[in-house]
């Protein structure tokens, strides 16, 4: 038997067997249209309804035999003409609404029941783009001689600083999750020159807001060589315009039922973070209250400006204030109060952070005795630029932030299949 | 800039400009042969010294141009004949031996000074090879229909129970982290009909065997509307021998750095757990001493004799007893004192645990009550049998593994970039 649509297409023209799950059902009285949902989209097929025949319902599982024959209106341009049908296995009980595409559910149902919503149409277009996006990643880094590394999740310290930090007990030692890989890339350049992760990050943060998970996919390289951030914002440059390509080739089915337009990615324009705030400032006839950091009202002002005056949906956001970014950020040579560094925004939100990072020894064990840190307790992140290090820098990118505003959801819970809140540990 | 040997073979029989680390000197008085570590190879270059001209240094990050000519005896077929040297920048200490391949370092110096060993021609060969491993099995699951799932690591309930379990504190609630992804992935099984992940999973084992880490990247897909966990194996079969042909194109270089030959993945063969046992038992006259679990050194004689009369590095285990497999393993019809389940071992050590997963909802209750457990304590996870399941199996490799395996080594620490065990925390 058949469980993807691709290959039950080789099948057109003769007899197939296709299995799946009773999706959606409308019956006719005599014959009844039924959406078989398949590893890889929904097809329909008709039936007919005989005297002993079996009545499908929804979420049984079952294999259907017959002819398969071209129909332009139907998905996929074609329709199982449906002889035999055998359930395999039935529900236990009704399936909920919200599996049914047409129904729109509110975000607490819709996470409650996962395991119903995830088979609607929407969510499994949503979650078969965000598949895609990793894998373009992936593909677009790997032809460009990055390795896939695979770094620790249990650490014996923290990256970023901060109490934003799941504390958990080691066998006896006090040890923490992960708030990203950047120790241990940042290790890994000297070996192998460009490495990349996709894998998850764990933040502590306490606040609740629609743009925040506690546990998210984050999407990480860090490269060699570099001669200025630039060489890694033009890499995910790239790296964008090649999975929104990628993308339009391979999920056009999905792409469609989320009705979500790709931007494309052409040049994107680059502004200083002073720049950017002066100008909003101006433009909106706002009042700048932190100069050090960007307020999320900022960030969607700043890309509107952009949009309206560029047309591009992306922004580089160059240079924030050192008080601002982690120790190992690169300072400028011309005004050591800024920093090599950038955040990319996108529709008004920060997808990603990174940077020109520090390379040099003595460079950042004196940068880490300023912001008040011991070098001792990073001993074995400093044996990287002890032993030998090339200039280099890299960035952070969240998944499902990028799939929320490339989908315009309202709430980046959408985007997670099982997301993590202060809240929420479950399904 | 180059920084891949791939890219700088296009300047072949031209000026180039290489960027890398000096990963080894060899000089010669008047000249110098340098082995340049880029990111997906070594290179040799040639450099005269003049007068006033640089003498390179071990683990400086350089950018060497020169002429790049046809040199059969050389690595890649190539030869930089150096005529510039940039030096980006210095080791702030002279690099401890272990980086150069050929001092063979114990394995406690190696884990310690990860940021010099992982330079190594060795470990970089090894984890190259990991790399490709993974990209591997993700291409071969999603060309058969398999979509990439993200599942959450921080868990409300444990899915293999026992007390092999990180406990950390969740805003106030008990959580833990995940053993496996294996609620997750069954339950988007009735969704995307197939499912993987590539991600890590944690134990807390307290053992401290050559064999085990308490956080490792476990190899996970789940497949719906199975006739039996034989498709399962076979699925693992297909992608094990995809792989493989994989490395062989792509990674002929890293393969003969660690001296590996791959196994060619026939037909591999079934045997079942009992039978298993009592051959071990008569062929080598050993006692059976735990009629429920295999020894590890009846894991090693079950292999070995597979070997000796079939050739087959790989020997399936199958129909596990009930007591000693979790309570989503399906029992035999025919003995329900067996389960519906597999080991893989590979040269004598288990590399998978898999099987078929019960899918009906009135048989999983019943099964957790059997086994002393509260149906309401997986409430979010029975929503999957709940509303409606296909028969389903699937299974976790052990990635780590699988490479100690492959390259022989003796320990799994090996092949763990940064390996976790009940003393080590760092780096």
């Amino acid at each position: 038997m058949t469980v993807t649509v691709q290959e039950l297409r080789t099948f057109l023209g003769g007899s197939a067997k296709a299995a799946g799950m009773v999706h959606d059902l409308k019956d006719m009285g005599k014959f009844a249209f039924i959406r078989l949902r398949m590893a890889d989209g929904v097809i329909q097929c008709v039936y007919n309804y005989g005297e002993e025949r079996v009545r499908p319902r929804h979420e049984q599982a079952v294999v259907i035999t017959g002819e398969l024959v071209e129909e332009p209106r139907s998905p996929h341009g074609f329709e199982l003409r449906a002889e035999e049908i055998t359930v395999l296995s039935e529900p236990a009980s009704e399936a909920p609404d919200l599996i049914k595409s047409r129904v729109k559910t509110g975000l607490e149902a819709d996470l409650k029941y996962r395991a119903a919503s995830l088979r609607n149409d929407r969510r499994r277009a949503a979650f078969r783009i965000q598949a895609a996006l990793a894998g373009a990643f992936r593909a677009y880094l790997a032809g460009n001689g990055f390795t896939e590394i695979f770094s620790p999740k249990i650490v014996a310290g923290s990256a970023e600083g901060g109490a934003n930090i799941f504390k958990l007990e080691y066998f006896g030692q006090k040890a923490f999750l992960a708030q990203s890989p950047q120790f241990y890339k940042q290790t890994l350049v000297p070996a192998f020159l460009r490495v990349f992760e996709i894998a998850p990050v764990f933040r502590a943060e306490k606040h609740d807001t629609p743009r925040h998970l506690n546990e998210y996919i984050s999407v990480d390289f860090e490269m060699g060589f570099i001669e200025s951030f630039r060489d890694v914002c033009e890499m995910e440059r790239g790296m964008l315009s090649y999975a929104f390509d990628y993308l339009r080739e391979n999920c056009a089915d999905s792409l469609s039922a989320l009705k979500c337009e790709l931007p494309e990615v052409g040049e994107i324009p680059y502004v200083t973070f002073r720049e950017a705030k002066e100008r909003v400032a101006e433009r909106f006839g706002r009042r700048i209250k932190d100069p050090h950091d960007l307020e999320p009202e900022e960030e969607r002002l700043i890309s509107q400006m952009f949009k309206e005056d560029t047309g591009s949906d992306f922004v580089f956001v160059t240079h924030y204030p050192d008080k601002k970014r982690p120790f190992y950020a690169k300072n400028c040579a011309e005004d050591p109060k800024l920093t090599e560094s950038f955040d990319l925004l996108y529709k008004g939100m920060e997808i990603t952070t990174g940077g020109q990072r520090i390379h040099d020894y003595d460079e950042q064990t004196a940068k880490m005795e300023r912001k008040g840190l011991v070098p001792a307790d990073f001993e074995s992140f400093l044996q990287m630029h002890k032993y030998g290090a090339p200039p280099h820098g890299g960035l952070g990118m969240g998944l499902e932030r990028l799939c929320m505003k490339l989908f315009d959801d309202d709430n980046i819970r959408w985007d997670s299949m099982f997301p993590r809140d202060t809240g929420r540990l479950a399904p």
